[in-house]
C-alpha cells in the first residue's frame, strides 16, 4: 500500500490493556509526600478522594493492566482512533521525512482527555461513588469528565477557572450539555474559594485555585470524589492507549518512528503517545521521545526538578516534579491546556534521566504552524495540539536540510472547533509571543 | 461479531464512483426552465456560472461516475467515515430494534457538505476557474467550500446571511481561517444585495438573497464561479459516497436496513444516505426511505410541488419541486441547515411518485431527542441531524410497540460544536415550537 494516508483498526484491534512502565524504569521515582508531615505517602492517605483500585494504578508494578469491559464499551464509540500520513503537509514542506499524526479529535469531546475520564468514572462508580468533582482551565477535561458521567449515570461538578468560563463559553455550554453542574472558579461553595474571593473578588481564578476547590470538595462529602485529567501515574496509564494503537497502525504503514512528539501541559496526552515507545527505548530502540511546550509556560525547559505542590492551597501531595512553582501564574496564550506550574512526576523523571526530551515553542511560531496544518490536511488543531504540529514540521524541515528520510509521529490531540476565537486574533495580528527567545533546552 | 458496535472500512474500500439514479428512474423528471423563456435549460444557459463536467453530472444518464483521483485523495483525510450501532441508545429505549448511524461529523469541517465542496473544486479548478462564490446560512456549507477550496488552492468567496453571520461567529471564523472571504449577505458587493439594502437596511438576509448574491458575483466574474451545496443532481450524486460506504459496513453488520432516514433541508444529505438504497427499491426491495424536516419549514410535508425559483431575486432557473415559495421566510429555528423554501428536485421526484416519504416534526421534540443521543453515545449532535435522530428514535420505539425487530440506519450528517448556544436555550427553556401540531404527511 504504497500511497495509505489513513491507517484505520477495527475495534477487535482496540488495545484490551494499559501499558505500565513503572516496572521497566532504570532509575526508581522519588515518591510524593504528605503535604503535612513530608513523609512518603500511603494509599490511605489518598482513600478520601481517589478509589482503591485507581490508588493501586498509581503505584501498580504489573507491566500491563486490563481495560475493564465496561470501560472498553465506550472507547469503541470513538476509538481506535485513525492514524494519518500527512502527506498533503509533507508535499508542502517539500521533504525527504514522513510525518505521520495520531488523531485524538474524533472523541465525543474532542480531545484525548475521555481517554482517562471515562476509566475514571467507572473505578468510582464500583467503588459506589455518586459524583465527581474536578477543575478545567480552557474546559477540554471538564467535558470530558462530564461526558464520562453521564454515561455512566453519575453526577459531575466541575470548577472552570473563572476567566475561561466567561471567554469559552462553549466548552461550558457543552459540560452542561451532558449534565454536569459547573462553577466559575474561585467559587463561594469553598473554603479555598471564599478565601481567594475574600482577598480579591475579581480575581480570575486560575488552574491551581481551581484545583484547591474541587480536592476540597471531595474530601468533604463521603459520596464524591476528587477526579484529575492529567499529572498522575494512572492518568498517564490510561493514555497509554494512543500509543499502544499508533504501534498496531504504524505496523500497518510498514514504519517505525525515529521520533514521537506530544505537545505537554501536565504531561498525559505526551505519556499517552510515548510511554509505549519508552518500553521499546529502555530496551535499547534509539527512538527519541519529545515533550514540546510554551515558552510562555516553560515547566520543562525552564522549571526546576523538586518537590511542590500540585495546587494553590497546598491541599495536594507534593510530588517531584519540573515545576514553575506552585503559585506561578503563566501568560494567558491561547493553548490554556498548556498552562500549569507542574509537570506530571513521571515525565519529569524520564526527562531529568535524559529518556525523553524537551523543547519550547512562542505561540505565533505555532498558529504559523496551525494554519499550514489546517490548510494542507484539512483540519483546524486545537492550540495545544499545534505545538506538536510545530515540532513536527521542524524535524521534517532538519530532514530535508540533512537530506535524509526520518519518519515522524506526533499526537494532534484534539480539534479547534472551540478555539476559533483565537484563530480570530491570531489572524488579525492580535496575538504575541511570551517567555524566552533562546536558550532553549533540546 | 455480536457486540460490535463500531464498522470501519480501510482507505482501499473507499468508493470509487458515485452512484447516479437519474438512469435507473421509472418516471421522468420534469426538467429544469429557463428564468426568462420558460423553455428546458440547455447546458449553455448553465456555462456562465458552472463547469461543464457538473451540467454534464447534472443531467447524465451514466449508472456509475467515476470519483476523480485527487477528490479520492482529499476525501480519505476522513473517509471512509465510520457507521456505529447505537447499541446503547437501544438499551435506554429497551427496543428490540437495531438502530445504525452514519457518522459525517468527522470530516474537518464536521459535516457531510464537504463531499461535493470537493468534487466541486476539483472540476472547476479543471475547467481553469480561480474562484468560487457561494452563499452560506449556518455556516456549515460555507465551511465545507471554503475548506475544499484551499485544499486546491484556489479563492473562496462567501456571502453569509446577516444573522447567522453575527449569531454564529465560529463558524464564520471557521470559514476565514481556511482563507475565504466572506461578507455578511445582504452585502453591497452586488446589485441584488444593494437593492434589498436600499427597501430594508436592516435586513437580516436569508438564504435566497444570498444564493442571489452568489450568483450574480460568479456570473458577472469571468474566473469565477457559482457552487451550490445542495438541491441540484450533482451535489446528491456526490453525497451517494456515504450510502455506497453503508451498504458495505451494513454487510459487515450482516444486516440490511428496513428504514433509511436522513434530515431533510436542500436534501443532499438524505440524498447521499438514500439513493444507494433507492436503487434497490426500484428493483423491488421493501426498504423505506424517510426524509425529516422541521414542522417550521414543511416543504415536503406543506409544500406544492410546482415549478419554483431557487432564489428571491429570481435569478436561478426554474426548478420543479416541492417549495413553500421563493420568498417564503422560515422561523429562526436553530436548525439553520433546513431553513430553505424548496427541495431537491430529484427528492421532490421521488416523494412525488412515492419512493420516498416525508414527516415533520416539531424543535422542542427534536432538541429532546439530541439530548438522549448526546448522553447515551456521546456525540452533542447538529440541531439538523438531531431530526434523523428524533425518527430513528420513533422507528424504534414504533418496534417495540409490535414487539418486532427493526433495522433503523441513519445518517449523523455533523456534530453541534457551532450550536452550543442553542443547546443553551433549550436547557434553558428558551426554545419554542413553530408550526403544526398535526396533520404530519406519514
Amino acid at each position: 500500500m504504497p500511497d495509505t494516508t489513513k491507517f484505520v483498526l477495527t475495534e477487535k484491534q482496540l488495545p484490551s490493556y494499559w501499558a505500565n512502565v513503572l516496572p521497566s524504569l532504570k532509575e526508581p521515582m522519588a515518591p510524593p509526600l504528605h503535604p503535612g508531615t513530608k513523609q512518603p505517602l500511603t494509599p490511605a492517605d489518598l482513600a478520601p478522594i481517589f478509589p482503591m483500585a485507581l490508588i493501586e494504578q498509581e503505584m501498580s508494578m504489573q507491566p500491563q493492566i486490563d481495560v475493564p469491559g465496561e470501560v472498553l464499551d465506550i472507547y469503541r464509540l470513538w476509538r481506535p482512533t485513525p492514524l494519518f500520513r500527512a502527506r498533503r503537509l509533507e508535499r508542502a514542506l517539500d521533504t525527504p521525512a514522513h510525518i505521520y499524526y495520531k488523531y485524538e479529535g474524533v472523541s465525543p469531546a474532542g480531545s484525548h482527555k475521555p481517554n482517562t475520564a471515562v476509566a475514571q468514572a467507572y473505578y468510582n462508580k464500583q467503588a459506589g461513588i455518586k459524583r465527581l468533582a474536578t477543575e478545567t482551565g480552557a474546559g477540554q477535561w471538564g467535558s470530558a469528565l462530564a461526558l464520562a458521567c453521564t454515561l455512566f449515570g453519575m453526577d459531575c461538578t466541575v470548577y472552570m477557572v473563572k476567566v475561561s468560563y466567561h471567554q469559552k463559553p462553549y466548552r461550558r455550554l457543552m459540560i452542561t450539555s451532558w449534565g454536569a453542574e459547573i462553577f466559575p472558579s474561585p467559587s463561594d461553595k469553598t473554603n479555598s474559594g471564599r478565601a481567594i474571593l475574600e482577598q480579591s473578588p475579581d480575581s480570575p481564578g486560575s488552574l491551581g485555585i481551581a484545583i484547591s476547590e474541587a480536592v476540597e470538595d471531595a474530601a468533604t462529602h463521603p459520596d464524591t470524589n476528587y477526579s484529575l485529567g492529567s499529572v498522575l501515574n494512572h492518568v498517564c496509564l490510561h493514555q497509554t492507549v494512543i500509543g499502544l494503537e499508533c504501534k498496531e497502525q504504524m505496523a500497518l504503514a510498514g514504519e517505525s518512528p525515529d521520533v514521537v512528539i506530544g505537545c505537554f501541559g501536565g504531561g498525559s496526552n505526551f505519556a499517552g503517545i510515548a510511554l509505549p515507545y519508552l518500553l521499546d527505548k529502555l530496551n535499547g530502540s534509539p527512538v527519541r521521545l519529545l515533550a514540546i511546550e510554551p515558552t510562555a509556560c516553560p515547566t520543562l525547559t525552564r522549571g526546576n526538578f523538586d518537590y511542590d505542590f500540585g495546587d494553590t492551597a497546598e491541599l495536594t501531595p507534593l510530588l517531584k516534579m519540573y515545576t514553575l512553582g506552585h503559585r506561578f501564574v503563566p501568560p494567558k496564550i491561547h493553548a490554556g491546556g498548556l498552562r500549569y506550574h507542574g509537570a506530571a512526576p513521571l515525565c519529569s523523571h524520564l526527562l531529568h534521566h535524559g529518556w525523553i526530551e524537551a523543547r519550547a515553542y512562542q505561540q505565533l511560531d505555532v498558529f504559523e504552524a496551525a494554519m499550514q496544518f489546517a490548510k494542507t490536511e484539512g483540519v483546524i488543531p486545537a492550540p495545544e495540539s499545534s505545538h506538536a504540529i510545530k515540532a513536527a514540521v521542524d524535524e521534517a524541515l532538519a530532514a530535508k536540510q540533512e537530506g535524509r528520510k526520518r519518519t515522524i509521529l506526533f499526537n494532534l490531540s484534539g480539534h479547534g472547533h472551540f478555539d476559533m476565537s483565537s484563530y480570530e486574533n491570531y489572524l488579525a495580528g492580535k496575538l504575541e509571543n511570551f517567555g524566552f527567545e533562546s536558550e532553549l533546552k533540546q
